[in-house]
């Protein structure tokens, strides 16, 4: 078996893993260098100041991440669900480095329907959280939170919500966010629960109107203006998990929550109030995941 | 009766209107002199400078707008619904001008239940489009979207929608609006009416992730970058759209489109695909507001 590589190669950062001969991770790389930092697509010239040393005519190199994409070195298609994690090393693009070196670009994922859908590089997460065979609906929350049905071990389909991204922008660039006491969040579990429960509850005006009332109720003197973000947070946050648990095909499937740690403490205690439990996935789910890449066959 | 004069005064634009012993509007004037133009509180130096011929000790001044808000001259309270226009004049706050002349700073509205909801300026257009005793759902489309409950003329409930502003930010400052052309938005009548469909339809996936499928679509190539725009308006609408109806508290009354022509156009456009049909408010609501304000007694 030829040598193995994986490059986690995204918008700000590259992260590599050398593989070793019994699929083990012999060792790692860590770089600002991501897509961004390079100029006039001098991608191969950026892989190789990085991770020269491993790479030989007999490398071969799994690349995920923004790198696949159009911005990138190569931009790769979209696979359809259903998609495992062998579909998705299979439907790698190959390239030639000029030393040689196997180049696989790894494929993002689609949705087409209910709704069309993209991923690129969550996907290596879900892999990471799911052992083989298994079944489960993972929940990556984030800027653009991902909920992904996992069925048998493949991704079956999933959903992007926006939450973390219109989170900061009303809170930077809306009027709700105006009223806002500036500095770091007011931490306030009551208004963020508060918030959670108006959201998830999905009454009949809506989102567009449920995040004008964390203004208005503040101007009404219902709540103060420091719990006006705890609030807003928790209605994004209500209407997304709302949201997610209708877009799982399975009734009763263990929901596992992937990520960041104080971001999962925070969906976890939304859960909490709503009476749903959650499991955590791996600490290092893309790492577990690339480990699993890493050692397929190709 | 006092002489009497209504002033529209809002953050960018200063409005007044004189009324003749009739009842009639004897002169008009306007002036970009919002209250952010206005230094150190000289609200009163403004308002003579602006129209100080008008006044004398025995004129009435009606104040509209944010000159009644916090950062304004006189912050006013908000009245509780049922509010007719005779309880908007009633409730106002009394102050005298240096030279005599009463100021009367009307109240903003509220709702309390089951949302807390906060109008301040609105209402005129609102009265000055119903006829007393009349009953309607008028909706005043923008930045901030008001759906407005009038039963017997009085207003007895309403909601806001942030569609106007989402919008904006989606466009300007998210990564929707990244794969928007840059320019004026490209006209596509079919893919905002798409975009109606999708969001008055109110699936399961909700706004969140409706948004993120006007980046997706274009993405897997179901449309054009072109269209991103449109669909995405068209989301936002249609969800306003369920949502406002949803908040009528009478079935089968008349819906009555009230503001700028070329958005409203856009309402009705997205209604008309819908199957709803709604009747167009006066082109000067505001100031068939004011007229009937300018003969109210007091």
């Amino acid at each position: 078996m030829a040598k193995r590589i994986v490059v986690d190669w995204g918008s700000s950062n590259f992260r590599a893993y050398r593989f070793g001969p019994a699929g083990e991770i012999a060792e790692r790389h860590q770089a600002e260098a991501g897509i961004l930092t390079v100029k006039d697509g001098a991608f191969e010239a950026t892989l190789l100041r990085e991770i020269g040393p491993w790479i030989d005519a007999d490398t071969e190199i799994l690349l995920s991440g923004m790198i696949t994409s159009r911005n990138g070195w190569v931009e790769t298609p979209y696979l359809d669900p259903p998609a495992s994690i062998e579909g998705l090393a299979a439907a790698a693009l190959e390239r030639r480095a000029s030393g040689g070196a196997r180049l696989l670009f790894l494929p993002g994922i689609c949705n087409r329907s209910p709704q069309p859908d993209v991923m690129r590089g969550e996907e290596i997460q879900v892999f990471g959280s799911v052992p083989a065979g298994d079944n489960a609906l993972v929940v990556l929350p984030g800027t653009h939170s991902k909920w992904v049905q996992v069925t048998g071990g493949a991704i079956t389909g999933f959903s992007t919500f926006l939450t973390g991204e219109l989170f900061a922008l009303l809170r930077q660039h809306s009027i709700i966010g105006r009223l806002i006491p500036p500095g770091p969040v007011a931490e306030n579990a009551a208004a963020f629960r508060a918030g959670v429960a108006l959201g998830f509850a999905g009454g009949a005006r809506g989102l567009l109107n449920d995040v004008f009332t964390a203004r208005a109720g503040a101007l009404l003197g219902e709540f103060g203006p420091d719990e006006i973000a705890e609030r807003l947070s928790g209605i994004l946050i209500g209407h997304e998990i709302r949201a997610g648990l209708a877009s799982a095909t399975q009734a009763g499937q263990r929901l596992l929550l992937v990520g960041e740690a104080a971001l999962l403490a925070r969906y976890r205690f939304a859960m909490e109030g709503l009476g749903l439990s959650a499991e955590t996935g791996p600490d290092h789910a893309a790492v577990e995941g690339f480990r699993r890449l890493g050692v397929l066959g190709r």
